[in-house]
């Protein structure tokens, strides 16, 4: 009797202990402390705008004096035991760097998950923008209520329905998160301040790997170009700016949402983008024909635009990929697939693209 | 032979080990890895514009559209074993949460210094500045050349010259990150916007530590007045805002910079400051008389405020201490004793007080 009762209070134990063991198991897996190695901030690129003449401190009058502005603002964690090439996320129109951050829904964006999978991470606010608003023009901003045109462009839904199955919580502190990740440009877009801005911080922080998102997709093809420490480019959703050779460009393609144009570059600058693997995302509910939402209309000619783009930089021995995600399986994505629901997923595609590529030693 | 050649060499590889040990030991020290339990962003605070009729998405005009604004953009990092109650960090005027990040010349500031002594770390970026730069009114901003009067008012020097024995890199990129950690107001303070997201987020986080620089110690003293999750204050170099109850206003102190006013509350809202532990510090350099150098004159008023406020809030059973830090023997600090060469001894100030006064548990 008594040894029954021993065999069985032993046995459970263990089953005590294993499920114990395997919950604690899990809880690291999801809850793993993230262990920074180096964590700081800095500017890089911008110019001097220097008044004439001599500073006076008494009277302290503007002559003599200067004004730093036009660089951009970085962000950088570096975990212990970190892969070699970090990766440097660079947001969007109308973004900054929370676009890579914890999700309106407070999970964790590609900033945590990618440290978590040992890699650096940059994140880029560029000149002009938030943190780097220091810009060198004049500007002026009016707060214009059009956060329901955001909603559709982001292929959220059409307001004030969300897509069925879209990958985006439907919660109303969610939605006041998400139009909060907004802030302001500070002055006119300036191609060549915010492209020497970043080709300046590859410049400094050596080789790495490229992440972009909608509108910096057009700045990074261009800042790739100018600086072959880019050893890749992710780009999701790229919104402008696929450069073709001069004689090659394809025609502008019409939407509800505007013609989209492609712009040029010399055949010795096309061909940089030939030595770089390069991949391209795409998400869901964009339609396959011409469409008056506008809000959608506009990606169906940017996929398009992405595809002749692709086979136009593998014509000439390149290495592009364009992922169109519902094409294989993974639907309800918005304009933001690494916050969606799913991002877990998304940042396992791009996971597997790095390794895949030889780029996460 | 053999044997005396035997314990040369035990002896040359106890000794190369120990020196390792020693060196990986210092190693340690410095450069300890951070360990993160959680880290994230989000926006609190604010009001939303929306503009009467419907949204039409195919004309998509502004009618029923909306804007979310005026909230403050918050980054945290909680470190593995946090202490009980987190550090929370305001910046000044002109600045944003940079102030408290690395320092100009790369070395950690009081983010990295705290999260390494155990104590949850929120950074602000106030409502209408930087990231947070979503402003619900219009803003024009122009860029004026200002940086020599920045260089003077942060007692750094009198431009082109540093003080004698200032507690600041000399180095041209140092001060070329020093003005570039400056971003604009988009658009007009206002006081209640300010507070209210402030007050907000200690409502969201819990009891805290409020810790705040220059402008925002006025703003600390108010949203501590109108929030008891705020369960001590330390001030670095707070410019304005010291509030007396109604008909006990000290008279403004004139300066070259100007008068310093104080301004009034009720006696009910003032009570609430003797309630809490409250240390302001003040730096180097600062006039003990009238000087014409109007960037170091502003703070000997600001200096004699802060102990007249002492004094008042002290009587009426409060707990304030004012460090003039020269006086401690602390030489050669500017506006930013937190991120001045020597912030290591200033964390420990802080380290101590809190200590002293039973927050850091």
């Amino acid at each position: 009797m008594m040894r029954k009762n021993k065999n069985v209070v032993l046995w459970a134990a263990s089953l005590l202990l294993l499920l114990v063991g395997c919950k604690q198991q899990a809880d690291n897996e999801k809850n793993a402390l993230l262990v920074i190695k180096e964590q700081g901030s800095f500017a890089v690129g911008g110019s001097v705008i220097t008044n004439p003449g001599t500073f006076d401190p008494i009277t302290r009058t503007p002559e003599g004096q200067t004004y730093h502005g036009d660089h951009a603002y970085i962000v950088y964690q570096i975990p212990d035991k970190a892969r070699k090439l970090p990766l440097v996320f660079w947001h969007g129109i109308g973004q900054f760097s929370k676009t890579w951050e914890t999700t309106p829904d407070g999970r964790e964006g590609f900033q945590n998950i990618f440290l978590r999978r040992g890699f650096g991470v940059y994140l880029i606010n560029q000149p002009r923008r938030g943190n780097a608003g220091r810009s060198t023009v004049e500007a002026t901003i009016k707060p214009t209520p059009d956060e329901q045109e955001w909603f559709n462009t982001f292929r959220v839904g059409v307001w004030p329905d969300y897509f069925e199955g879209v990958q985006f919580p439907k919660d109303e502190e969610s939605l006041n998160q998400y139009f909060r990740q907004m802030t302001p440009n500070i002055g006119p877009f300036d191609t060549e301040v915010i492209t020497d801005a970043i080709s300046k911080l590859f410049d400094k922080i050596g080789d790495g790997i490229l992440v972009t998102h909608s509108h910096s997709g057009g700045f990074g093809w261009l800042t790739a170009i100018n600086n072959n420490r880019i050893k890749a480019i992710a780009s999701y959703e790229p919104g402008s700016g696929f450069v073709s050779p001069e004689g090659e460009v394809p025609s502008p393609l019409p939407s509800s949402a505007g013609a989209l144009q492609a712009n040029s570059v010399s055949m010795e600058d096309f061909m940089k983008l030939t030595k770089i693997p390069i991949i391209i995302y795409y998400g869901d509910n964009i339609p396959d024909k011409y469409s008056d939402n506008k809000g959608a209309d506009g990606w169906r000619v940017r996929l398009e635009m992405a595809r002749l783009w692709r086979d136009a930089v593998n014509k000439y021995g390149g290495d592009v990929t364009v992922i169109h995600l519902p094409e294989i399986g993974i639907h309800g994505n918005t304009h933001f697939p690494f916050s969606d629901l799913n991002n877990i997923k998304i940042a396992d595609l791009l996971s597997n693209w790095l390794k895949e590529k030889g780029l996460d030693k």
